[in-house]
């Protein structure tokens, strides 16, 4: 899969790339790999598999991985561009499932990536990102606000039964 | 355009179905029918068209109006399907641009709506329902609640330059 993007950073030189098959089981481990997803999150299994095959297929999603040079997922997030009527027909890029690894966290890989996101949002035309954070995870926020997003609105969830 | 469902209340019969493009002109006109929508929302042009073709082709997407006995658009929301690897592989659905008209608002119809709507998202298999609400819309967030959804998210927006 050839590489999105190259992010250079203190600790090494990072590719940018759409996920693969094989990436989904490291791409878990990561969503699972804090307080919060611990909870929630189990290994790859027929449903994890499927859901990729949906993502994969779909012209507005985009779910990206960062490699190490040893081809080691160390980040992932998934972009969906939502089409809309409001604000004047405006495309809105959301973003999910935004994970860092640990021993990466704070170094500035993510704001790296998140600088690039933001290019390729613009760059598809979107004039509005938006995203949802736990108000448990401490730091998240910041870091969003310190690259310009604004907690405007409540960020409402609904499990079916 | 065949009707998905009706909904009987105090004021009458309605009946929800998908949108269509003559649609656009009535829907933009609720979304800019309050004083957070009136500062961001122009009228139809062929922005608004093209959106409405993006998301008319998009078959993750359902845009959906009510209307009541003369035909005229009533209510609105917008349905988006993700998939996605979290929580197990779960569907989840996304509601944004859900607007009632100001004469029928609180008067139940909105309650309606969105329970037909939570049944449409377990049907096509969505273990989770999310949206943001702006902060600023008093009795927005008491509405969802009522409804069991929980705040548990900030929803952060950035504007694109």
């Amino acid at each position: 899969m050839r590489a999105l993007a190259s992010i250079a950073t203190r600790q090494g030189v990072f590719q940018v790339r759409r996920a693969i098959a094989e990436d989904v089981a490291h791409i878990l481990e990561l969503l699972g790999d804090d307080p919060i997803g611990s909870l929630r999150e189990t290994g790859a299994d027929e449903r994890t598999a499927a859901a990729f095959v949906a993502i994969d297929a779909d012209p507005n999603q985009l779910l990206i991985v960062v490699v190490d040079g040893w081809e080691d997922v160390v980040a992932t997030m998934q972009v969906t561009f939502i089409p809309n009527l409001s604000r004047n027909g405006t495309l809105r890029a959301q973003l999910e499932a935004v994970r860092v690894s640990a021993e990466l966290r704070d170094l500035g890989l993510g704001s790296a990536l998140l600088r690039w996101v933001l290019d390729e949002c613009r760059r598809r035309g979107a004039g509005l990102v938006q995203l949802t954070t736990d108000k448990r995870r401490d730091g998240a926020r910041r870091f969003y606000e310190a690259h310009g997003f604004v907690a405007s609105h409540e960020g409402m969830k609904l499990e079916l039964g």
